[in-house]
C-alpha cells in the first residue's frame, strides 16, 4: 500500500524518489496523484515527507487535486537559467531539477520511475548526474520495483475501483452473451448478423469497445476474442475477419481499463454457440474443475505458486502436458495460474512456478485465477479467470459474479 | 520524410538510432514500424541501413508488417546471459542490447528514443554504456530531434490519414453541432436535453467520445470544449458541470487520433447558440478576417513565424493586446498561429515568434492555422484552426472542410 513506500525505502536505501511524466497512463506517477491532467510533471517525495508534484503554473488547480504539495516550475526563472545553459534546453531542465533537489535537501539513493519520452530525458539526466554528485540515480527492473511492491497490496478505496470496473466488464460480458443469443444461424452453423451476413470477431470487437466507451472504461489494445484455433493459442488476439460458428470454443479474455490509466479488472470466460462436441465439453469441465479446485484451497499468506503447482498436479492427472512437465507447451496448461491486478494489468504477486517465495496472498491483495487448456490443433481453447481480493480478515472476495455456462443456447436455432 | 532519415543521421552525426518500447503510442516507434501489436521492441537503424526491429518470438508475424529486418528476442539465450548476470534481469538486458550492437557491428554516436518505462531502461542503460565505451548513447530534447526533423514533412499516405482523421473529425463536429440545434431551451436560455434537464458540457463530451469510437479515433485526453469564461482561456478544457445557454461563446477544439497513437487531426470552432451579441459577433468576425487574411498570404517555403507576425498586426490594429505586445498576455490574442501536426499532436514546424527561422512552410508540412481572440473576464472566446497541407507543387490543401458559422440557428427557439 502506498503508506509502506516509506518502509520500503528505507529498505532499500533510498533517500528519495523522482518520477517523471503525465499524472494520467504512467502507473507510478498516477498511483501517488491520483490521475487527473497534469502534464509534465515531476514528482520528488523525500523519505518520511509528503511527495511534492512540480508542475506547470496553468496546471495547478488539477495539481491541487492530488492533494500533495505542488509547487509551480515557474518559481524557477527559465529565462535566467536558459542563459546559464547558453539555450541547451536540456542542461537548463538538468539546472531545475538541481535547484528542486536543493531546495528540498536531498542527497544520496534516488530511485527513478515514470513513463515519459526517454530521448529528452536521458539528455537531462546526463547534465544532471554530471552537475549532482552527491546524487545517485538508480533505476530498478519492473518486477519488483519499490511501486511493484506498494502496489502489491490495495487500500479500501482501490479495491473499490476494481471492484467497479468488475461491474462494467461483466455487464458487457453480459451484453456480448445476449447478442450472441438473439442471432439467426445459417445451415452451416455461421452465425449471422442483422443485415443476414456473416457475424465476424471484428463485429463483436466493435460492438464491445462501444459498450465499454459508454460506461467509461477504456478497452485494453489487443484484448482476446478468439475462436478454433486462435482460442487454442493463449495470446493470440482473434482474428478480425473469423467467422463465429456454433459448436467451437471462444475464448474472451477481457481486461478494461479506467478512462486515463487507471484501475483495471481482468476476466475470462469460454463459450461454445448452440452446443458442445463430447471432448470441448470434457476439456471445459476439467478447467472448471481446476479452477474450482484452487478456489476451495486458497489460503491467506500461502505462497501464490502453490497453486501453480497445485494445478498442474489436477491437470497432469486428466493427462495433459503442463509447463512443469514440459519446458515450452504448446498444448495442455500453457501458463502461470494468475497474477496481481491493479493500475499494471500484470503485477505482484506473480505464480510462476519460479516465482520468488515472497509472493504470497496476503492481505489486500487483489489476484486472478486463471486456469486453462489448449489445443491450437484441434482447434479450441479454454480459461476460465476471474479477478479476487483477500481482504484484512482472510476473507477471499470474487470481485464480480458472472456465470461460468460453457454452451450459450441460441434463441433462433435447434440441433 | 521518413526517405531523410540518413541524411539528418548524417547531419547529426549520428551511427545509428536506438528506438525502446511499443509499435503503438509511441511516435519514433510508430514512424518507423507502422503501429501494431508489437510491445516491448528494440530498433536499432544503423545509418545507411534498414532498420531491425527486435521483438519477442510470438510477436514475429504482427511485426513482420512493418516491413523492417525482423530479428527476435530469443535469438540471444536469456538463461545463459541471466548467469553471465548473476540473475540481474537489467545487467541481462544490457548484455543482450551488447550483443545486438556486436552483432548490427555498431559504435560511435547512438540517438535514443522512444516512450518508454523510464526505470527499467535507465537499469539497463546503465549497464550497457558501462559495458560498451565504444557507443556513446545521445539524448535529443523533442523540439528539433531527428524524428521532429524527419516526421516535419509528410508523404502521400501520413497526409492520406490525416485527411480520414478531418473526416471524421468534422463529420462529429457536424453531429455536434444537429444534436445542439435540435434541444429544447428554457425559458432563461437554458439548453435542455431529452430529459428536460439541463444539458451540460459533460453530457456533450460523452457523446462526441462515443461518435469519434463509433469511427475508429480516439478522443485526445482533455480536448476543449468550454463556454463563458472557460472559453476565455485558451487551454482550458471546459467544466463538465456547465450548462450549456444560449448567446455564449462556446469553443470547441478537438483533435482526434487514430486508435493505436496514429495521426492526428486539429480543428476548432466557435459557436454562439441562438444569437449573438454585438459584442461577441465583433470579435468572432475579426477571427474570422484575421484567419483569412493568413489563409490568403500562405506562400510555399515561407517563414511560419511571418504569419505569427501577420495575426499580431491584424490583431493589434483592430486594439486587442497580443504576445507581441505583452510579456504573457490574459486577454486579446494570448498564443501562436499553429503548429506541425501528425503522429504528435504538436511539432515542426512552429510558428512562434522567436521559433527558429528554418520552421518553414515547406512542400510536405502539415499545419495548423489557428488564430484567437479572449477575454475571459467578459466570459468570451474565439478561435478558428483548420489544417492543412502545402503539396510538393507548392498548393494548399485544407484537409477537411466544415461550414464557419458563428450562430447556430435553434430549430425550437426565437428570439
Amino acid at each position: 500500500m502506498k503508506s509502506d513506500l516509506d518502509a520500503l525505502m528505507a529498505q532499500k536505501n533510498f533517500d528519495a524518489l523522482l518520477v517523471f511524466g503525465n499524472a494520467e497512463n504512467n502507473p507510478p506517477m498516477t498511483y501517488l496523484t491520483g490521475g487527473g491532467h497534469v502534464s509534465a510533471a515531476t514528482l520528488i517525495k523525500k523519505r518520511g515527507e509528503t511527495a511534492v508534484l512540480f508542475c506547470n503554473d496553468m496546471e495547478r488547480d488539477e495539481a491541487g487535486k492530488s492533494g500533495l504539495t505542488v509547487r509551480l516550475y515557474g518559481e524557477y526563472p527559465w529565462q535566467e537559467m536558459l542563459k546559464e545553459a547558453n539555450g541547451d534546453t536540456a542542461l537548463m531542465s538538468a539546472l531545475r531539477l538541481r535547484r528542486m533537489f536543493k531546495d528540498m535537501e536531498i542527497s544520496g539513493r534516488v530511485g527513478l520511475y515514470g513513463f515519459s519520452d526517454v530521448s529528452s530525458l536521458f539528455a537531462v539526466l546526463s547534465h544532471f548526474e554530471r552537475l549532482t554528485p552527491e546524487v545517485e540515480l538508480v533505476g530498478e527492473t519492473r518486477e519488483n520495483s519499490i511501486f511493484m511492491l506498494a502496489m502489491e497490496t490495495k487500500d479500501a478505496d482501490e479495491v473499490a475501483r476494481i471492484r467497479r470496473m468488475g461491474r462494467i466488464t461483466t455487464e458487457v460480458v453480459g451484453l456480448t452473451a445476449a447478442y450472441l443469443k438473439e442471432r439467426e444461424v445459417r445451415a452451416d452453423e455461421v452465425v449471422l448478423k442483422e443485415n443476414g451476413s456473416p457475424l465476424t470477431i471484428g463485429d463483436l470487437k466493435e460492438k464491445i469497445n462501444l459498450w465499454l466507451a459508454e460506461r467509461g472504461a477504456t478497452p485494453s489494445e489487443g484484448y482476446i476474442l478468439a475462436i478454433g484455433k486462435d482460442a487454442g493459442v493463449p495470446h493470440s488476439q482473434g482474428n478480425p475477419v473469423d467467422e463465429v460458428k456454433l459448436g467451437q470454443t471462444i475464448v474472451f479474455d477481457i481486461y478494461p481499463q479506467e478512462n486515463g490509466g487507471g484501475y483495471f479488472y481482468d476476466f475470462t470466460r469460454t463459450w461454445s454457440l448452440g452446443y458442445a462436441t463430447p471432448e470441448t465439453q470434457k476439456l471445459y469441465d476439467q478447467v472448471k474443475n481446476a479452477y474450482e479446485r484452487v478456489i476451495e484451497n486458497l489460503d491467506m499468506n500461502a505462497k501464490f505458486k502453490d497453486y501453480q503447482a497445485l494445478t498442474c498436479n489436477i491437470f497432469e492427472k486428466d493427462g495433459h502436458p503442463t509447463v512443469r512437465t514440459e519446458k515450452a507447451p504448446l498444448q495442455g496448461y500453457v501458463h502461470s495460474l494468475g497474477h496481481g491486478l491493479g493500475l499494471n494489468i500484470h503485477e505482484r504477486p506473480w505464480s510462476g512456478l519460479t516465482a520468488a517465495d515472497d509472493n504470497l496472498l496476503k492481505p489486500g491483495v487483489v489476484f486472478t485465477i486463471e486456469p486453462g487448456l489448449y489445443y491450437p490443433e484441434q482447434g479450441m481453447g479454454f480459461r476460465i479467470e476471474d479477478s479476487y481480493w483477500m481482504s484484512a480478515e482472510g476473507k477471499i472476495e470474487l470481485l464480480a459474479e458472472y456465470p461460468y455456462d460453457f454452451v450459450l443456447e441460441m434463441k433462433n436455432w435447434k440441433k
